[in-house]
């Protein structure tokens, strides 16, 4: 009789530790932004992480107060997480695959912040409607 | 025979003009923020609109790309307009009663950004997590 086919885990689930140094990249990243205002993000997709790294890391990081849901060529969504200043960002493309992944450091994501150009655009077609209708 | 009770609506459907003040103000904020970077805010409650005034006022400014949802005290919905650093902003309490209406102007909603101090407090936080997983 032949052995079942048991999946082989290895001791630690599955993790190979890059997670772990992510974190501390996060704490850095942290700590610039509180002493220079600059934060910064980091590449989930560049970096050689397991699924598990990846859901080790979702865990650690948890979920905060702030969830924010683009629609800019596809859905990206911003999610606060238990540190404040760190955010996971997902972007999906228009057939709604997961195409890329990050964690932004920073007070505010900067996708959501309004370009002073599109502000000027926006406040011209704002006079226009205005003079139509008076 | 009674005649059918025909409901009375005046010749503006409900609008009182109010409305159309109230663009004329985000005009002025629009301007403001280019100029000097300082928005404002427009409390919609506190003002004397219709129901009809309203739903002209969200139908005019219009739906952006981002819409935020914070999980503070009950929920918050931030929605950006047509009109980019526009966004109309409604509270709710823990009941989901609709208990305040704002208008923000400025490059980013100012409820998003993470405060300094929490974000100092996250980072004390995460040093004691990294120190207990090494």
């Amino acid at each position: 009789m032949a052995l079942p086919d048991i999946p082989v885990v290895d001791g630690n689930g599955g993790l190979t530790g890059n997670a772990a140094a992510v974190l501390g990249e996060v704490e850095a990243l942290l700590d610039g932004l509180l002493r220079t205002a600059e934060g910064g993000m980091i590449d989930i997709r560049g970096l050689p992480l397991s699924a598990a790294d990846r859901r080790w890391l979702q865990a650690q990081l948890g979920e905060g107060e702030v969830e924010v849901r683009l629609s800019i060529a596809g859905a990206s969504r911003i999610l606060e997480t238990a540190y404040p200043g760190v955010w996971w960002i997902e972007h999906r493309d228009e057939r709604d695959n997961l195409v890329s992944e990050f964690i932004q450091v920073a007070y505010v994501p900067e996708l959501i912040s309004a370009h002073p150009d599109d502000v000027e655009g926006g406040l011209d077609l704002l006079r226009s409607r205005i003079a139509e209708l008076s």
